[in-house]
């Protein structure tokens, strides 16, 4: 350190290039997180625990009594006005965690009585097919809300598909101008996005106040990590954001009051991560492999759950928390679109 | 803390909404800072120190030295295409800031050789005579770069009046479509906001590495503070988001290597706020009365800058700092429009 004022104006060569800040797009990079914890070493670590304290959050029930509220509300719309909401899925590809996620909102709007269409569309088909099924529900003014089911395969552009979604049927909330909204205060999403508003409803219904409370987002992703951040900072929570590049991610998280895990890697946050009597909002759905299991595999979420379990006072599971919540969400918003679109309220 | 498991789930009754989450409009508070340090005070307790460390961050200079490559530039275009960028500036009524700005903007205009344009609205004019003067702008194929000067008097709506401004001339970046675009990695904005990306040229061209960094940003303005800690996300900074409801926000701030201040406080971060050794950008510009100045008052920023110098390793100073770094990334925003309209490389 200078012991004397000195300017830091760097004169700079001619030939370099007028900014030195460079495009964000060269800025992305893939988010690696360290896997420092395995399932196997957690388990020998802490068999001999017994202690648990934490209230669960029961994420299934409070988003089956969502859903039967909707329900209500849908048959109240038919009713008066005759129409139903009806949403539009687009699949592409045989991966078999979508497949599952498809299907169970294809359920959940049967439960709630909410039309639903899906396209189902090759792993190897053209960008311009895609296109064609989002144009056509589109133009149908029985479609309230449309999804395409992410991740899409490599080779196609999943900006240029998502840019063709009509925002009045973007219930999902990704597009770029629904996020700007989200971001900025003053202004109001046409969506926010089902998982984040759904981690928001399990805290709320957990009696949890946001405001002034520190919150931790750990995960960065464009459908789940970003919003939610953004979200929480639109309750006046103080956000932080911990990503893989994140120094010492523990550090920071273990002063939080909330934490909310989508780093999408199994049993990334360990016990010692977390500060005594926080709510843990788990929204990991990671597959292992175990051979006990029907599937071979069963889900676990971001969190050590039976290591948290005894140091913070709430937590969601994987599976049962914030999974049925997401779907729930989307059908709420499929409801509201369809109120929007018909002028019923 | 309950000793045994339970469901955290609550029953609603049926009158209430189905989702307890509220509208993002009505989440929307003022955030009002408490002013717990008053120049006054602050000098009667430092004016014993005389020790002083940082390096001052000479936003002056580097700006310059910007604008006059920006003037290279300009020429290079006029030479090749015989067309110059052009700039329109929008300033309803007599605020003696927004007035300040706007000469120190079509000043520097002058200087990089880039037209400009301005319109004087009365500060009691019609919305509809905002969005005319607007369009006319639209319009105008030599005018590349349209700004609103901000804050409009109260009577007018900015939200609506903003969606106006094409967004291909939207050098403020203030669209919500461009923060949505900023946000959400994978995607670029046609303008990155003038100030933000005013303190990322600061901090590279201070020899300051962002990736992996503990960033706090104090403000969530959607001009400025908002617009920051994601630009600094997208650099994978660790950022942390401090704002009036922020309680203890001196803990969090302290554990910054880089602090971002844009409160508009004056001395709102005092030194113990600050980590030895960190880097702070302060966006604030206060004026205080001060008889002894020509106008009758100075401007000074959100961080009591002679207790800041003793701790932090590199510091803006207010003024001289970030504003004229925000002007000279109006230029350079103005110049890759005029660039991409002309598609001029």
């Amino acid at each position: 350190m200078p012991s004397t004022r000195r300017a830091a104006s760097t004169l700079m060569d001619e030939n370099c290039p007028i900014l030195v800040s460079r495009s964000l797009g060269s800025l992305d990079l893939p988010d690696i997180w360290p896997t420092n914890c395995t399932t196997h070493d957690f388990q020998a670590v802490y068999k001999c625990f017994n202690k648990q304290a934490a209230a669960i959050i029961d994420g299934k029930s409070i988003a089956e009594e969502i859903t039967s509220r909707i329900a209500c509300e849908v048959r109240r719309m038919k009713e008066s006005t005759g129409k139903v909401p009806g949403l539009a899925v687009i699949i592409v590809g045989q991966r078999w965690d979508s497949q599952t996620y498809v299907r169970n909102k294809i359920k959940a709007c049967e439960e709630a009585g909410i039309k639903s269409l899906m396209t189902e569309l090759a792993g190897n088909c053209k960008e311009d097919e895609v296109v064609n099924a989002l144009s056509r529900f589109n133009k149908d003014p029985t479609i309230h809300g449309i999804l395409v089911q992410l991740p899409l395969p490599q080779h196609l552009d999943e900006e240029r598909i998502l840019n063709e979604l009509s925002l009045e049927k973007d219930v999902d909330g990704f597009h770029p101008l629904n996020m700007g909204n989200l971001a900025m205060r003053g202004r109001e999403p046409l969506f926010i996005p089902c998982t984040p508003k759904g981690c928001i409803e399990l805290l709320i219904r957990s009696g949890v106040e946001i405001m002034g409370k520190k919150a931790v987002v750990i995960g960065r992703s464009n459908i789940v990590g970003l919003p939610t951040s953004l979200l929480l900072q639109r309750y006046h929570a103080t956000v932080s954001i911990v990503h893989a590049f994140t120094k010492n991610p523990e550090q920071i998280t273990c002063e939080a009051d909330i934490v909310v895990t989508a780093a999408g890697v199994p049993n990334l946050v360990r016990g010692n991560w977390l500060k005594p009597g926080a709510i843990v909002i788990d929204v990991g759905t990671n597959p292992i492999e175990d051979s006990s299991c029907e599937h071979g595999y069963r889900l676990i979420g971001d969190v050590c759950f039976e290591e948290a379990v005894r140091v913070v006072s709430a937590i969601t599971p994987v599976p049962g928390g914030v999974g049925p919540m997401t779907i729930a969400m989307l059908l709420s918003n499929t409801l509201d679109s369809a109120k929007r679109a018909y002028d019923f309220t």
